[in-house]
């Protein structure tokens, strides 16, 4: 594997791989790589001539309350787990080298953040949208993988490539669970004994929701309610049960076509987030 | 000469090229061609292997006072004249598949706007950094030429490069003039033949300014009164002399690095600008 530190070299990289008629996939991370960062490469892997994945912590995306300078590191270990699932070229810059001045615009996020984790994240997804066309213009890649656990992140960055014709395919990738259905995530291993057993209502509830949705339920309420009555079983606190519009990410009452039902539960020392996209069978043609 | 109408048979003909080992000069446009524009073509001819034109009037680079329903248009002069210059292909799109839908974000910019004529156009450059960036994404140059008559949009579409890392060069081209050293401009034919004779004191002035920096005249305010008492000898009022660093168009008093010293002449019917970019060559080096 080779680890590219300049922007330089990377885009030269890159435009060396297309006029050999290579593919490129790209999965952008912020390190600290885990099982679902896996799952993006492997996906990759299969699609691409050529894996390419970035490690920067974004400093645009953390609020100034947020924990920027306390984020996880180990590039050591991430380099490992790279090697071992098939990438390619590791682009690793420093923050000098993606921010070497002040720079001249203000990309902005108008749709789809003022609502599940966006809603207490202010500017948190104008650095994401900021990062992710820098990156799509430095590693030059046809497809780029994210991974559905961040399904809002997703939808913006579709909307990020949409508005400025961004030449990249984004596939969206499953949420990768542990056996139980409970969706992985480093924060999990935050949950008492008791919470950890009582976390996959989550899941189960969306579950449920997902098949209602596919039976033909079209009320939005009747959906939140089934959730609701998982979720009451756990000793977490709601913070939100949502029916939207997928990728639009706008509040719907009735499920005509495409929605995307979330959660967020906030147990004693860990929030967990999870999600399922739905189709209502009955609508699609219309 | 091919002429391409939708974004995703352009992308697929670049990206064709790309592999094939071919560069591509672009040279956006928004048609009415004048020789400004055939410069710009005939130097892309030169150092690129394809030369993409695209005609496309921006609606959103228009303030709602402006004229954009009345801005001219004429297809079939614009293509005789295309194809005579030498364009490959021509990249003309509808609004409708620029703009097909509600964004969901906004570019803007925050630097090298608030000065010369941006002053007086607020929110034009959003929308010249927007479909410049879309088509940048489109077409896939390798070069993009603009002339130096728009000295401040060079600046703004460089700093927009620069904040995004857009694979591309930026080439400026410089200012196209009559016989007697005025700028050529499609408004010039507006001038009374009085004044006509009147407005080669803006480059005339331009010139003993330029001379003066290189002679090592370092003050501003000396370089503007020479200006001053050229452009005192016309019937036009004074809109602005300015000196300004380039790129980043922030007012110098004492002229150290490369400089624009720029003008504007409001003329009984007819609005002026000119400009030339002016180094110390004392002071290069420090």
């Amino acid at each position: 594997m080779r680890i590219i530190r300049t922007i330089k070299e990377m885009q030269n990289t890159s435009k060396f791989m297309m006029r050999q008629g290579k593919s490129i996939g790209f999965v952008p991370t912020m390190g600290f790589l885990h099982e679902g960062h896996i799952s993006l490469v492997q996906e990759a892997r299969q699609q691409n001539d050529c894996v390419i994945m970035s490690i920067f912590v974004n400093p645009l995306q953390f609020g100034p309350n947020e924990d920027f300078d306390r984020y996880p590191r180990d590039l050591k270990r991430d380099e490992e787990l790279a090697i071992q699932s098939g990438v390619d070229i590791l682009f690793y810059p420093h923050v000098d080298e993606m921010y070497p001045k002040e720079r001249t615009t203000k990309l902005s996020v108008k749709e789809r953040v003022d609502t599940l984790c966006g809603r207490s994240r202010p500017g948190h997804f104008d650095g994401v949208a900021t990062v992710v066309l820098k990156l799509l213009q430095i590693v030059l890649p046809d497809r780029a993988y994210f991974g559905m656990k961040d399904a809002q992140q997703v939808a913006v960055i579709q909307g990020l490539i949409d508005d400025f014709n961004v030449p990249v395919e984004l596939v969206p990738c499953p949420i990768v669970r542990e056996q139980d259905g409970l969706a992985k995530s480093s924060r999990n291993v935050y949950l008492t004994p008791t919470e950890r057993k009582e976390a996959i209502e989550l899941s189960s509830g969306l579950n449920a929701a997902a098949k209602a949705i596919a039976d033909g339920e079209k009320e939005s309420i009747t959906i939140k309610t089934i959730i609701k009555n998982y979720l009451d079983q756990t000793s977490g606190v709601i913070d939100y049960i949502e029916v939207l519009s997928y990728p639009e990410l706008q509040p719907v009452n009735l499920i005509e076509n495409q929605v995307i039902v979330a959660v967020a539960v906030q147990f004693s020392a860990a929030r967990l987030i999870d999600n399922t996209i739905a189709t209502s069978d009955i609508a699609i043609g219309v």
